[in-house]
């Protein structure tokens, strides 16, 4: 089968990406599938397009960290995707038969945007506060409404992200940005044209390979629905070119970091693939354990322990189990389990630590540069196909 | 200075696009200008990305009818938009800088669209009927009002649109759609990502040449604006890499069609500059003059008559004088004086249809992917440095 996925190039890559993603790319590659990987530098400019001073030191991170881990190019092709122009092009054909509302309606636009902004909750609020009055308001319109329900609620939605809108061009409210410690620039900086069209250049991403499975979390169903109907509606209008991608959901667990929240960069809990062993000591040590075991003697509740589900992830199996009885027992102690946890996650990291040593700055461009090559090889004779039978030279 | 421009290449080329568009490329061209030319067919695509059969055809028609009327390939860059894939690329690139906002709210896309689907007058209608109630309802929400009267526009202008989605979505007035002989299909299908994005792809086109001059109608003037713009906010995220790109105002006369309206391809009264000869006479003999004129004897006012503009634009200063004048006395009847606006048109046309008609399909082909290769050499070039500053590989 074959695989396409990307990862945006933001940071440092940790025990969350591990085993939320990479495991997978791992996989897939052993089983033979013939796999695309990318280093997602534009994408990761939706984002951030205003700290671009980051991204290049990102994706040389991630080559090198990609390579650490067990990538190989023998086995996948890895590259990055801004080499492949190919990907840009596909993406603007694809936009001109793309519909604005698809993007509009997808549902993680939306959330991504007004979280980034926080204001996520002044959306509610806001519905809260003008729902009422306008479901009496729309019925002394007289306008002919075939579903009353439907209508009151798409009204609501297109209403209340209207004066959002007004919000941020000061006509109403002034106060409200204040508090949200936010700004009309910052609103418009992030609401992008690029920013709309993410799901239009990661379809172009998929389809350029012809990718038959996208390894992705379930966050991310949207986006390949969306690349399925994006297909459907160009085989349907140029004749059958690419097949329809499907989800592989892959199985990741929801990583905790030390602080006993979700791990991730911008909380600060993470730990790091190539974590240095005397801060590695200092995380495993400040880990939340359960919050009812303070001492050695009382039983703890593994199961509700961010420290034991490492020990599921990371420990023998053996060993895991006798964890899990000796702490319902009371008999083993949180320092000491924090112990096994330390050893078992330097067994794990020292041979990926090791590797993305080895692997030398300019190895990693080397390789992924020519990975790029093989990749605009396969992409260069997908848009042939496109070209001709869009009547393009 | 450089010069950029396009056209979309949408059908046989007629004497309103050689007096609106083509004599002002000669101009700029002769002038002694770095002038970039190219036939815009992604641009095309925006809108008829479902009839791509003619876009091969009308390519082929446009490069040989540009090297007919006189562009050069050695004075200028002639090239095919969609062979300079250093158009899509950038375009992405400032996808991701350009606020959604800022096309939105420009005004060519929303007259368009809703042109495109003849819903303007609904559009109004809808504003008027709605306006009074909103204008009531709103103070009623307890809303911190800044600018009441700024406020309740724009919260019209964009009620009025959630209606009109609303209708397309088919939650209300089910018959309107019936009646405007349109369906929420034909909505989306028009409305696509692709088309909003248009100004941001035409930005790229211009400033991929660092184009300082752009020769356009007033109509293009907003996206001129636009492009301007993204330039500034280029600019100031990544240091000064392009100049602003001007409007050069273009002496464009609105040619008027056989049938007295403005000459279009889709009213059916072009005179297309590969005419033929019969189809010519004919054309010219149906034409609209002063209405008030129905006799040779009766006095005729040349400022009125569609005939008398092409005499301003065809025949000899002299002869044009005389025409006026034996017009206005009613000397000179409306058959003659067609016949003199033949004689015109026909000296006018029959060098370019010869030149037309020398240039075979393949050397229009071989001199405009050869032009295609030049653009790439100075597009390439200007990508390079926007990737340096922009941190990307």
């Amino acid at each position: 089968m074959r695989i396409v996925s990307g990862m945006r190039p933001t940071g440092r890559l940790h025990l969350g990406h591990y085993f939320g993603v990479l495991r997978n790319f791992l996989k897939l590659q052993e089983e033979g599938n013939r796999c695309f990987y990318f280093v997602a530098d534009w994408h990761a400019l939706t984002t951030s397009y205003k700290n671009s001073e980051e991204l290049k030191k990102n994706t040389e991170h991630m080559m090198r960290m990609w390579l650490g881990v067990g990538l190989s190019p023998k086995k996948s092709t890895l590259f990055i995707q801004s080499l492949v122009k190919e990907h840009s092009e596909l993406s603007l054909l694809l936009s001109m038969i793309t519909p604005k509302s698809w993007l509009e309606w997808n549902p993680t636009y939306k959330d991504l945007k007004y979280n980034l902004l926080r204001i996520s909750e002044l959306s509610k609020e806001l519905k809260e506060r003008v729902g009422e009055s306008l479901k009496n308001f729309l019925p002394s319109l007289n306008l002919k409404v075939h579903k009353p329900q439907k209508f009151q609620e798409f009204m609501l939605e297109k209403f209340t992200s209207s004066l959002i809108d007004a919000l941020f061009e000061g006509l109403i409210e002034g106060e409200t940005l204040r508090e949200l410690n936010t700004s009309k620039k910052q609103y418009y900086e992030i609401d992008t044209f690029g920013f709309l069209g993410y799901p239009v250049l990661q379809t172009a991403d998929i389809i350029v390979y012809k990718g038959e499975g996208v390894p992705v979390g379930e966050d991310q169903l949207p986006h390949i629905e969306l690349s399925r109907e994006i297909v459907r509606r160009f085989n349907r209008l140029y004749g059958k070119t690419f097949p329809e991608p499907r989800a592989i959901l892959t199985e990741s667990p929801k990583l905790l970091g030390f602080d006993g929240r979700k791990m991730s960069k911008s909380y600060k809990n993470a730990i790091y693939l190539d974590e240095e062993e005397e801060s590695l000591r200092k995380k495993v040590m400040a880990f939340f354990t359960d919050p009812q075991k303070l001492r050695r003697g009382d039983p703890g509740r593994p199961n509700l322990c961010p420290v034991f589900s490492y020990h599921r992830l990371l420990t023998p199996k053996e060993k895991t189990l006798q964890i899990e009885e000796d702490c319902k027992k009371g008999i083993l102690g949180c320092v000491d389990c924090k112990k096994i946890f330390l050893n078992s996650l330097k067994n794990f990291l020292e041979p990926i630590k090791e590797r993305y040593e080895r692997v030398s700055p300019s190895y990693a461009w080397e390789v992924f540069k020519e990975g790029s090559l093989k990749a605009r090889e396969v992409a260069g004779k997908t848009l042939e196909e496109v070209r001709e039978k869009m009547n393009l030279p």
